[in-house]
């Protein structure tokens, strides 16, 4: 917006810039419209398709959700779309039209809690082996709401001081108050997979864990919490693809570590872990989901699902004001200019 | 995204939310289309306005730095536009365009922080009456970023626990950490904005609090912190039109506060207040914006623009990897399908 002082190379640097911007702007905005558009046009008719009913009925996803008994990863295909029909150009539909509708809710939400009438909230914990799209739902799906009343926490390897508690001891502070929406990436169900694969946990001790994390978990939804937990299933193939984009492309350099290779020669271990995890950890009141996340686009689309059920489960409803609307406007008229 | 079980009724009323979604979507994404393509089209013809330009340049909104000397509230216009002359349309393209270049810097910043080649953060500080748009900047500007690496602080009246401890105490734990782009909505001005309007403090007390508040700021810049206080300027005219629209819509209600009026008749008081702690807390540092605010378009592509000049000031750049990649590659190969 200033008249520039900079030197003319840069300033013509900045004008291509703008332009390149402007020229990829409207090129995703034609894309997009022309979906929506088709889109539009079939709802108008009374014909929406289910699948765009069913988003914004949220029930989330059919054929993720782990019930009880023996869980089996490889019996779910990582290219899957368990509940989705459409294309990849349907699934970019269905998620903007999720966005709106998750977006709503969430403001609903959040002003419930300003108004200190929420009594729900919800946890989204985000697990999954490297590669599987973690950033990717924290950016696109999460990013969609009001970054008020939604707070995310990376849990990393634990501190020094972290690892002189018990292992739920640093991730407690980090759930939701009512109203907000936390999300976890990676969270304390490393303790019982990394812990486990790497031998760091005895048996005994992680079974223990187990019996920790599902007490845990009662009591927060004991107190109102919508607690989805997602694993995100990626297949090995697809996780090389992955590993070796990251490695073709520069700026994608800082997502690689060494150690991905280590965690990956480790696979059926890890996924063996998951299996048991999964098994010990499921409940009615805090279910995994296993999502089949080889295509991004359905893994993003599936947890938004899964969000606007857990809301639509909460149901927040604008907060009635206990104050008296007309004695307010005519205090306020009194002091109009 | 299931074959739903739910009863007819609830499926219609939700397949019309549907339509009606789909729609509102489609008329919007056609508007801000047409208003791309043409500003595409300019700038295809290497005439890209000087506004566009300068938005990717990103050096702040001229004319509404506060230097050296007196502040006069009264001398700038809650209605105008520094820097900027285009329509309301013209700022929307802009500040789409803004948040692209705000984005992909800020993918920058937060890659570093992830690479721990991290040196810079930034500080967003926002302060303003009561409807002044706070919530707006939050949720559009810095809702454009990736959540990861932003975190959002909204400064409440002090607990109990908090009253104990000098008034710095609460919000030093929220500064940014490398990498991070930390906002602050409401913050330690308060100290210094309602407590001398309301007397909580002597005269000498705020004084030294002025003080503390620049120490305090200059460590954080010392740190490598960027430090963008805005104001967010508006006129009590507005104020009055955006509390009645509260009032108006049972949507908005929990916004209003029967307090905000007691506050507004202070609104002389508040002026004065804002123009003393800006006068002594701008520094070169840690300089204060006064953005006019009346229009709310104008408010979030001028902080839009701060945002972008803080970011390239700091420069991020996507780190570089210490790693041998071809013999990484050739170590990813071994463990492929």
């Amino acid at each position: 917006m200033p008249t520039s002082s900079l030197p003319k190379a840069v300033r013509k640097a900045r004008r291509e810039a703008a332009v390149e911007h402007l020229e990829e702007l409207n090129d995703e905005l034609a894309e997009k419209r022309k979906a929506v558009k088709k889109a539009a046009k079939e709802a108008a008719k009374s014909k929406p398709s289910a699948l765009l009913v069913d988003v914004v009925a949220g029930e989330g996803p059919a054929g993720v959700k782990v019930d009880d008994g023996a869980v089996d990863l490889s019996a779910v295909s990582p290219d899957s779309t368990p509940g989705f029909e459409g294309s990849k150009k349907d699934a970019a539909v269905a998620l903007a039209l999720g966005e709106r509708v998750l977006s709503e809710l969430q403001d609903r939400l959040y002003a419930q809690s300003r108004a200190d009438a929420a009594t729900g909230s919800v946890l989204l914990v985000l697990q999954g082996m490297d590669t599987s799209g973690k950033g990717g739902i924290v950016r696109h799906v999460v990013g969609a709401m009001d970054p008020q009343g939604v707070r995310i926490t990376g849990f990393k390897a634990p501190t020094d001081e972290e690892k002189k508690h018990d292992f739920l001891w640093r991730i407690k502070p980090h759930l939701p108050a009512p109203g907000q929406i936390a999300v976890f990436d990676r969270s304390h169900y490393e303790d019982v997979l990394i812990h486990r694969v790497r031998g760091w946990a005895a048996e005994a001790e992680i079974k223990r864990r187990y019996e920790a994390i599902n007490a845990f978990e009662a009591e927060a939804a004991a107190q109102g919490t919508r607690i989805i937990k997602v694993m995100l299933h990626i297949s090995h193939e697809e996780q090389g693809e992955r590993l070796l984009e990251r490695l073709n492309r520069p700026e994608k350099h800082w997502k690689y570590n060494a150690g991905d290779i280590d965690e990956r020669k480790l696979w059926d271990d890890y996924q063996d872990a998951y299996a048991k995890a999964i098994e010990a950890t499921s409940s009615p009141e805090a279910p995994w989901h296993v999502v089949p996340a080889n295509h991004k686009w359905y893994a993003r689309l599936a947890v938004a699902d899964l969000l606007i059920a857990a809301l639509r489960d909460i149901d927040p409803v604008w907060p009635k004001t206990s104050l008296n609307v007309g004695a307010e406007r005519a205090r306020l008229a009194a002091t109009r200019d």
